[in-house]
Formats: structure tokens, C-alpha cells, sequence
């Protein structure tokens, strides 16, 4: 098992595709699965858009305003929409390892979400 | 495989990090992976907070808000909902095994979310 | 691994589970993993009902309520609600073998969820 550290300022996505790429060739696997695992609960571990940076922008704000905080909400921490998003995202992604390489489609990078930052961060990666 | 059974009464999340955390034990597993898998559409299984009762409250209620029953669904039965959030948190969570323990964060338990009460439910650990 | 292609022409979810159990059958596993890998990043893989269609239109239609496309997004592509969906849900699926078979419950298939057509797509299974 690897363990990552990241520090993270604000919240959104941020790509940690060369990190768990290299949790891979250090593996030496050359086929598998490649499991990414965050055990934090107001963050997550997503897939998506590499290419354009306004699409993982645009990703946190759309969840902002499906999971905004709300006055409702009985958590003394005031951080329960981070506690949603982290649920709705998911703390756990599986990839698969093939010919040595991890598969991901053309656009597509591992992101390591925040939704309450700043916080210093770890997460795991785990290959069989 | 192993199965476990659990009766709902309300909507919500129950804890069943002891039962996976059993299972883990019997199976004797020192590394490897952990899924647990949920038979049904008007359920899921996700991973969050443990510590303060009210977060998973505030995550059923955010859910409820962002995904409403709504007058223009077709579905009869009038659980669209409840189907939605299923494919919103997701059936299947995968966690790491690492000497011989369950890779949970601190605040980290594994629930059964229940969205469609009253139902006698089951779901499944698989140790590879 | 195994390499599957559809062709969507609307939004939705379609059904693959035929073929990803004719991957389970063709691999002679007995027990073990499949994972269902979604390499876009408009597109999801997810699990729910089969039986009545109006619960996967209801799903679609409930998840353009929660993400609509808003005039706040800077994507100049102007699919950023596709790419939230397409984390929301998820790009891979971990299901369990167990004698042979893909364990489903009752109600469940496996599908495609498209969130931006016309499009050719694939997706992958792999089996361990």
C-alpha cells in the first residue's frame, strides 16, 4: 500500500494521476487493479477532465449549488455539505491496471476533490 | 462471500463497519481488497463520519433536498427518489485490506443507506 | 481486459449487462472481481432497476434537476453538467463474482449512463 500526502488551500480538484501512475510502474504489476482510496470524510477521490481547468471548476460550483450548506443542518461543524459531497463523490475509485499501464480514456485524470479546506490530506493507493 | 442482513425502519444510515470488519477477520487476510456490495435499487452503501450522529442526518436530509420526489416522475411505485440516490451514493464500495486490518480513516465507518423504508435488506462482503 | 462499444443517441441509461456477464462467462472465473470502467468523462457506469424503463427516465430526469447546465459555467463546451454527472455517478463499478456468476440483486442491471449525445463510446471490463 502507498500512502500520498497533499496540502490542500481551497477547495476543488486536484490531479493526482502522476502520483498513483507511479504507485503503478513502482508495482511492477502488468495487470491488475489499482485502487485509490481517501480515508477523509468532507473529501473524495473523482474522475474526470483533464484538459480544460474550467471543468473541474465548474464541477465544484455545480455541486455547490446541489449541496449548498444549509440553516437546516444540525452539525455544530458547519461543514455537512463537505460530508455530502464527499458521500456523493465517493472515497474510493478502481482502475484497471493493463500491459503495465493504468487505463484512462484520453481526457481523463484522478482527482483528489476538497470540499473543506485548507487541510493537510493523505490518501492511498492500493494495487493487486 | 459473506451475507448479512439488516431490517430499516426509517430512511438513513446504518453502521455496518463491525459486521465488514468481522468478515475481514474471518476471512484471515493479511492484504488485499474489501467490497461491499448492496443487492438493492432504493438503497447504497457509502462511507462517512462515525462520531457525530447529526452529520449522517445532515447527509439524508442534503440528499432529500438536492433529490426530491417530484410530481413529473412516471416511475408508479413513487420511489424515484430513492432509486436516484441509490445511483448517486452507489451499490458498491471497495476498501483496502492492510496487515490483516480494514484501511479506514479516523472518523471513517461503512454504512447502509437506506432510502426506501420500511425493507428487510441485505448486502455482501467479498475479501480477495 | 475486455473492450465493449455502444453508439447513444439520446441521454440515458442502457442496459449492458448481457455483455458484461458474457465477459464473466467467457473469463471461466469462479470467483472473484469485475470491474465496469467507464474512459469518458460524460458518461458514467452505474447499477439500478431494470424492470420498469420509467425508473431510468425518472433517474436522467431527476439528475437534470439536481445538475442543470448553468450560465455560470466557464466550459466553453458547454457540457459541464455532463461532466458533473459523470463524477456524481461514477466511472467504475466493482461487482462480485461468486459460483461463476456476477452477483446482482433481484432488480438490478448494469448500464451505461450518457449524459452527452450522439456519441461513440466504449467501455472496458476487467475480471481478476
Amino acid at each position: 500500500m502507498y500512502k500520498f500526502s497533499l496540502k490542500t488551500n481551497e477547495q476543488g480538484l486536484y490531479d493526482i494521476t502522476k502520483l498513483v501512475r507511479q504507485a503503478v510502474y513502482d508495482s511492477g504489476r502488468r495487470e491488475g487493479l489499482c485502487v485509490v482510496y481517501c480515508p477523509h470524510t468532507t473529501a473524495a477521490i473523482t474522475i474526470n477532465e483533464n484538459a480544460d481547468m474550467t471543468v473541474r471548476e465548474d464541477i465544484a460550483y455545480g455541486l455547490e449549488k446541489a449541496f449548498p450548506n444549509r440553516a437546516e443542518f444540525n452539525h455544530l461543524e458547519g461543514n455537512s455539505d463537505a460530508h455530502i459531497k464527499s458521500s456523493v463523490l465517493g472515497v474510493s475509485q478502481t482502475l484497471i491496471i493493463d500491459k503495465g499501464e493504468l487505463v484512462l480514456g484520453t481526457w481523463q485524470s484522478i482527482f483528489f476533490a476538497e470540499f473543506d479546506p485548507p487541510r493537510n490530506r493523505f490518501f492511498y493507493v492500493k494495487i493487486i
